[in-house]
């Protein structure tokens, strides 16, 4: 689910001195003006999911740890900082990406509270230690690594949309590793997984409090799950209120023009 | 989830002279004015929960043979009914709900199509064989036996509620076992039990396809969840528009007005 309205080139014409744009690099505006982006179409451009994910996350609002998998060019822990002082973690695989998220970090001057790390996230458990972190979210590739679709992307769109650095069942056990107890977990995927999520978050010890599910449209079948799991939680599932993304005029509704834009005055 | 509408008392002057009603049962009307129902408020009276999911089950039009689990008054068969030409076996194993079931399917003179079997689930596939059925529907007891809601009812409301004869695991065992592969089965519950009722039906082979989330009202959490399952079907789960049950001014929606009272002219 991509949004034309904060992938259009806003580009300022003075960013040059101040960021180092690669290849056909893009300075974009994240929530409004508040934040910027450093994305290309050609590497990673981030998606309505992860502003999405962002925002359902639970989050401590003054101190903590957040641990954020599968970062990308780290436009969760850029979102996530406007909701919180806590510490903010993100790893990528991707040089590439790594390198992109570390430039608008820097840019946003924001190096003080969110930390990158370049790795697997498979190794964190190792690199970070276990049961450290208070929130771990992840929005995670969505499609098996056996697909056609694989073969007519570039290297860098391949790996973060199919799941061939990490699978699903990677992401939930190093997510339950991180956690404390009684930490929480919120991921972000497709319909079509829930079956999947669900198990594997019994199986590593998340279980599943909070769901939303979105919908592009009113009438439509949904296209996108928000699931938010606790480790060692008492079992006790709330299917939140639906999510609807466009009006029948195909503009945002009042509610995600929200969570992408903040409140009108 | 009850529904005043259809348990005000419309009972005709000269009914008693077609069906035998006990104590404070009514012949309650179902769909309209097209089929009637004996209910009571001691003892039994469907619910919402039951209409929705006569409404949510995929049904054979033709032929075939459809089993109904914890079929109570017989609700579930009698709205089934009017959809399908296909065989319907409804199993109750409380004898007072299966007697007035028995009244009912006779007074709507459907014995030809809706056979009632007053027995345990548990014992269906001794008695009724393995893999027979091309769909099953269950709208089973929510709440767990150990609780103390419990006390402060009937025997008669008790059984039906809670899980004292029957657990969620019994059920999708049952429907499991009922079935032929490639058969459906059609549950309702609540979203509590949502992350059981994925375990269990993944555990017994049923793989969950069409989910549907009922809210009853804009804006609110879901209270009930809709849930199909093909045995031995391939992994792929689709989540189903949301359905509101009552707008702003607690009137039902349009769709759920249809779905109790059928397409207005």
């Amino acid at each position: 689910m991509r949004f034309d309205a904060l992938h259009a080139a806003k580009v300022l014409e003075d960013t040059e001195s101040m960021v180092k744009l690669l290849g056909d690099e893009r300075l974009d505006y994240l929530l409004a003006e508040n934040l910027r982006i450093v994305q290309s179409p050609s590497v990673f451009a981030f998606s309505l999911d992860a502003v999405l994910l962002s925002k359902f996350a639970y989050l401590p609002i003054q101190k903590g740890k957040v641990l954020d998998l599968c970062t990308g060019n780290g436009v969760i822990p850029l979102l996530l900082s406007t909701r919180t002082k806590a510490e903010i973690t993100g790893v990528e695989i991707q040089e590439r990406l790594y390198d992109m998220a570390t430039r608008s970090i820097a840019y946003n001057g924001l190096e003080g509270q969110i930390r990158l790390i370049h790795g697997d996230l498979k190794d964190m458990p190792a690199v970070l230690g276990y049961g450290k972190f208070d929130v771990v979210t992840c929005n995670p590739p969505y499609f098996p690594s056996q697909t056609k679709a694989i073969q007519n992307e570039n290297e860098h769109l391949a790996i973060a949309r199919h799941e061939i650095y990490c699978t699903l069942e990677d992401v939930v056990r190093v997510s339950s590793q991180m956690l404390k107890q009684g930490g929480k977990a919120a991921f972000v995927h497709r319909p079509g997984r829930l079956v999947d999520l669900i198990t594997l978050m019994k199986k590593y010890r998340l279980e599943p409090k909070r769901l939303r599910l979105v919908y592009p449209k009113a009438g439509k079948e949904a296209n996108t799950i928000l699931m938010e799991g606790i480790k060692d939680g008492k079992p006790d599932l709330k299917i939140l209120p639906p999510l609807v993304v466009y009006k029948e005029n195909n503009e945002y509704t009042e509610e995600v023009e929200e969570i992408l834009y903040g409140k009108k005055n």
